[in-house]
């Protein structure tokens, strides 16, 4: 019998005992659980780089595995908690938009409000529903519980305003959803809308008042040590790297920062 | 059948093998462990934190599990290897406090000094008993031996000196016994001190030379953005925190530093 | 039934989702296998490093466990995926020196490289091939599947030029292969080559182009506070250390720097 799996998405760092706090109360519910960390070091209060991350991980995991995903500057007041069935898996979190890109991206099929509280941890802080009522939610429902004993369907949720590139006169504006470990600079632009250049082997792109032309390369190596290039990442995005450099520190970027890709 | 699960709190960083080889001893110990990171990222040589991420975590785990707890600066000295057993858990580690705070809180029932060599890995170094020593006692409790087995019972351990708040005339004198990685600064100041201020919404405090008045509240939403407020963390502790921002920073605190709570 | 296990050492950092979609891939094709990370935070680029924390954890872990290690700036070009069986442990990485310094030590019966997409992602992108080759071979591996179906057998691979120090006139030339979590700067010499100066007690080092006395401790704290000393490590490699300092940075250290050591 195959050992459900639950994973964890969150900007609480790893120095403290919260993410551990969070394992503590699935495996004293669910013991048979595997507990995986997408990441504990998503910018503090980034919803938007914890949505992309999340987005970028889940697609790998197996069928019915549970994700929490927790950035969650509004604990404690009136957001929503929420649960989302989508064709593959089950998604626990706060309503604020970081379940909602990769929901909707899966095709979400019902969602919850969690409201259950014999769900919930006896006594529910105001400062840490990680522990108190995302994580034993997610622990009951790797168990196999209906979604019905979550709490009351509901119809909207927050979606993401951002991973949402518009068009313009030349080209395509989008922006800075991650920017990762290597200070590689990934972009919502996705690799089809920039099709019609991928042949010229060039990309112009605008990154605050700079404007740049990049070499689109196949592989970090195909560059020049340091050089910078434009290249599409392993989730399809396009990303301006330097090769065996940190293009985040070299072109002062930020996550959330526009970006502009000419087509001609 | 319930799996075993073993903890891991300590200052060894994540960067290198240390936490991968203790891993790597208990599995070849006890095969069917579930061993779970509390925190690596304990500040260097800082028992206090140690003990407080330590006690903070061990509440939430089943009865049972057996917690492996190294802040070790006084590694390959006189110092006792140690296990305490107590009405729920096991611990082990150095006889130097980290310990002894969660202990206490739980109740005590046996301390053992780890002395059985044939319970450690056969050639132990100086510097590195977190392998050597506390990880295979560790797998070994963890698959039921008796704890008559681990070494001869001792009647006195190392207690902390910190987190016991004093009275004075005006309120609490506290100290600072964590610094999360919001930068939320937590004191040993419990809940229930402080009843009498909680009505009053108010709580007045001195940290170094500088007294503040700070709104009390319930979540940290609450508070404007980057307004700094008093709470009770998640732990039932007070914390000073700013909303969305970094309170060690703005208040250049550190973890050890008085705090001063008036109680009227 | 014991659980296959794999290991993973890498410079992918820990706030992305890189490890975890390698460890999705792994348990979607071994759902029983044991993950355990030995290391996300190798030295960007830094193949030494990694292949130094490989080669100090793999000793450890039980016969059979699969290790996967990747820090790997030519992904995407031309240096081969490999596979190295030893007579203990399979290797699984990119052919260029990172799996070679424990393989060696161990002892190399086969290696192979891997050529066999069946046992790939579909989909291969140019720039993870930790989650498109590596991981997925691992987990083929991890439950037992013969090495011949990885790939042909090849004869050569890259071997480290480093930790091997040289001899001259009055000592050791060696280098530093890496830097720990606590600054301690750990070098290629061996316990076993400064036998002749261990009953001394003392030992002369230079690094950069100054000269030192070292006392050469059994345990960090025997020394003084902030005292740099000599030590030999868990790995019985010389260090150089500060009693609860950090030594890398008292001394400005890199890993790669030369450091001689005097023997007389």
């Amino acid at each position: 019998m195959t050992r459900p799996i639950i994973t964890l998405t969150t900007d609480f760092g790893l120095k403290d005992s919260y993410a551990a706090e969070m394992k503590a109360v699935i495996l004293s519910i669910s013991p048979n659980v595997v507990i995986v960390d997408v990441s504990h070091e998503i910018e503090k209060f980034n919803i938007r780089m914890g949505a992309y991350v999340l987005a970028s991980a889940a697609p790998y995991f197996p069928k019915g595995t549970v994700h929490v995903a927790i950035v969650d500057p509004g604990v404690g007041t009136r957001r929503r908690p929420i649960v989302i069935l989508t064709n593959r898996s089950i998604y626990v979190g706060p309503d604020n938009g970081i379940l909602s890109l990769v929901a909707a991206k899966e095709g979400i099929e019902q969602i919850r409000q969690i409201t259950n509280k014999k769900l919930m941890m006896p006594r529910i802080s105001n400062t840490f529903h990680g522990r108190d009522i995302f994580a034993p939610v997610a622990a009951h429902l790797s168990k196999g519980i209906p979604l019905s004993q979550v709490g009351p369907k509901i119809e909207r949720i927050q979606m993401p305003s951002f991973a949402k590139p518009a068009k313009f006169k030349n080209g395509l504006l989008g922006e800075i959803i991650d920017i990762d470990d290597f200070g590689n600079i990934v972009t919502d632009i996705r690799a089809e809308m920039i099709k019609p250049i991928a042949k010229t082997g060039i990309v112009t792109i605008m990154l605050g008042k700079t404007k740049t032309k990049l070499t689109l390369c196949n592989a970090y190596a195909e560059a020049l040590k340091n050089e910078t290039i434009g290249i599409i990442g392993s989730h399809d995005f396009l990303e301006i790297a330097v090769n065996q450099g940190n293009a985040s520190k070299v072109l002062t970027a930020h996550i959330g920062n526009k970006v502009k890709v000419y087509l001609r």
